[in-house]
């Protein structure tokens, strides 16, 4: 089957797998307190303005602005204090010409005044006259009406990921509840027959399952949901069966293969089962993870991730998480990069993305990328560093001194 | 009382309330499928070694290796294919001189073996014999006990956040279950006359809580548990006694404080009677932000953060979050930032940090970072931007193209 498919560059290939691809036709409404990292289904238009009355945006005094023109520290404006607006009530008392009113931030404008003099421009001469220094012009220091928001304006929109300060905004405007996408259900199935649960006591042989559950916490990372299916056996029946079960119920599948050859092909033959179209991608110009299975079945993505710990992390750093962000119809939060400086020349093969793992070391305040060599399956290799660092495509190598972008583990 | 205290600069301010601020006391033991973010309490030695049986790294013939040395093309070594290790099991058939068995890569490596020829430099010759065309080296392509991780070696250390790699590596080695930290709880205490719940329709003078659930939100993305207690009324008594409920059950406290001047001095007097050594600091040299203020009462951090939306969340950033990881033993994670060229000047006074919220834009394959400009109440301006243009101490102002760092929103 591998040699009908043409190795593709990661880019390729996600372009492949992408194109075409739908987002996710559930929403749900959600709480907009509950929904912090959730994605819009649709544009938020505000359902009122902001603000509903005219405020204070400083503490001090407001006043008809004209009564204040030409005011100076050798000539101030005396004005008259007819009274105090309390905080969240209507103003009981009208400015007049030559009047002052006391307002708080936030405080709502009294009728007949149109600026606010800050406190720090006036003087108390006595406990109903203040003398102020500076002229104010009609609106200065006053928030309008619809100055903030103004009412069918849209506020967020569609694909738009909650950040604490929508959160916020959106309570702000009397919006208690948000449709957003449906959390993508990914179904991950663990196979090898020499592969057992984590708190099985493993026989000679035999190892402890680790990729479920690094898959499972990156899902959570990408907004997911996951649901692993547990560890089927090396039979063609078996897995099939659990693909069949796996595709019905998720909104995305993941096959963690089994790190021998045979497995990896039952892999492939068993998503061209699935539906329509199929297999897209078999094979990426990229170690690790070249055997990687790029698919759609019946609308939904289907990926077979090589086995091995860095193969399976590196491979849904750069086909899996794009895919569930692009679900709910939105981007990936921006990679988080630092830059460093090599301390080892890192050998690699032009016409192929390499990914090596670094621990990243500050010594004398530089930042300094140290490789974490080890054999391919080694579990330790990622909890060993902090990032990867990248050799692109046309690059025969890197050397030791060179400046190199690392990308941050999250 | 403000009167006491000098201005301090943001970095003096947070040194100040970080020094001699224990961590949490409080551990609790968690799941480790379900500590994902989580910071560890103590240090993770590794229960077992790994692997803990010698597997083959590669699909090839595991082999004595001295059998291949001298092995090229055109004269390769004929070595008789005696059987073949089923994954997962321990291998029925020992390996003698001239002989080979067939082994899958995470395969355990039969006795007799001592490295494995992998299947791409061999050739079937018949169902039981092959040709080898390269040499292997005692050892080559085979995973020996303990290289990956050795018994008792440490994994992990305190105050590290776990990551999904690490999530996957502790139940590798069968560790089920990990002390932690107890997420800090954090009491949020709104105040303010005008402030009303965001269920409830505003009146004239009125306005929603924004900060309550804003700052809920950024607790949460700080790794805590953020309890709001409400909105509380402008009046000394009421907040002394949500203040005292809110140090007796959190583990850290903040005042969203009302926006007039004498509520502000309200939450200092109160903060003051919390307990010892009570507010360390009282005013920031940073705009906005000026008025905020912080406080150690009895081993518990307390915020006095000013109202304004703008405010809220630039001190929640500079001064809550790094407590946060703080009090769980460990460092918060890197900002994320971006390079983008400043659209237009940015005046500012020296002496000083100003926060500016910025739009960024790409344009022509650059990216713009263009100031949200509006009154500091104004609720939407935090929305409307993707982050953050820092202009330091010591720096009069920004010019339009000029690049800057923007601190992105996350």
């Amino acid at each position: 089957m591998a040699e009908l498919f043409q190795v593709l560059t990661p880019a390729e290939a996600l372009g492949r797998l992408l194109q075409g691809l739908p987002t996710l036709k559930e929403t749900e409404d959600v709480p907009v307190q509950e929904a912090l990292g959730r994605v819009l289904a649709a544009d938020i238009p505000s359902p009122t303005q902001l603000p509903t009355f005219p405020r204070s945006n400083m503490d001090g005094y407001a006043v008809r602005a004209r009564d204040t023109f030409g005011a100076s520290d050798g000539l101030p404006a005396y004005l008259k204090v007819s009274g105090e607006v309390a905080m969240g009530q209507v103003p009981q008392v009208k400015v007049h010409s030559g009047e002052v009113v006391r307002v708080a931030t936030g405080g709502m404008m009294p009728e007949g005044a149109d600026a606010v003099v800050i406190v720090e421009h006036t003087q108390v001469v006595d406990p109903t006259t203040i003398e102020a220094y500076r002229p104010v012009a009609p609106g200065e220091n006053v928030v309008q009406v619809g100055e903030d928001v103004k009412q069918g304006e849209r506020l967020l929109p569609r694909g738009h990921s909650l950040r604490p300060q929508d959160i916020g905004g959106l309570l702000g405007v009397g919006s208690l509840s948000v449709s957003v996408f449906r959390r993508p259900r990914v179904v991950i199935i663990a196979t090898g027959d020499e592969v057992v649960p984590p708190e099985v006591e493993p026989g000679p042989g035999q190892i402890r399952d680790i990729n479920t559950y690094t898959i499972a916490a990156l899902v959570i990372r990408a907004g997911g949901v996951p649901q692993p299916s547990g560890i089927i056996r090396d039979d063609y029946e078996a897995l099939r069966e659990a693909a069949e079960q796996g595709i019905a119920h998720g909104d995305a599948l993941i096959f963690s293969a089994g790190s021998s050859v045979s497995t990896r092909d039952m892999t492939a033959q068993i998503i061209g089962t699935l539906g329509k179209p199929g297999v897209l991608v078999h094979g990426v110009a990229l170690k690790p993870g070249k055997p990687t299975i790029l698919a759609v079945c019946g609308d939904k993505p289907v990926f077979g991730l090589p086995g091995n710990p860095v193969s399976t992390f590196v491979t849904f750093d750069l086909f899996v998480r794009p895919v569930l962000y692009h679900l709910v119809g939105t981007a990936p939060p921006e990679q988080v990069t630092v830059q460093a400086r090599l301390t080892r020349n890192i050998a690699s093969t032009s016409g192929r993305e390499d990914y090596i793992p670094v621990r990243l070391l500050e010594e004398e305040g530089e930042m300094l990328a140290e490789p974490v060599f080890g054999k391919s399956n080694l579990i330790y290799i990622l909890v060993k560093g902090q990032g990867l660092v990248v050799i692109p495509l046309d690059v025969g190598g890197l050397s030791a001194g060179q400046t190199v972008e690392v990308r941050r583990y999250s």
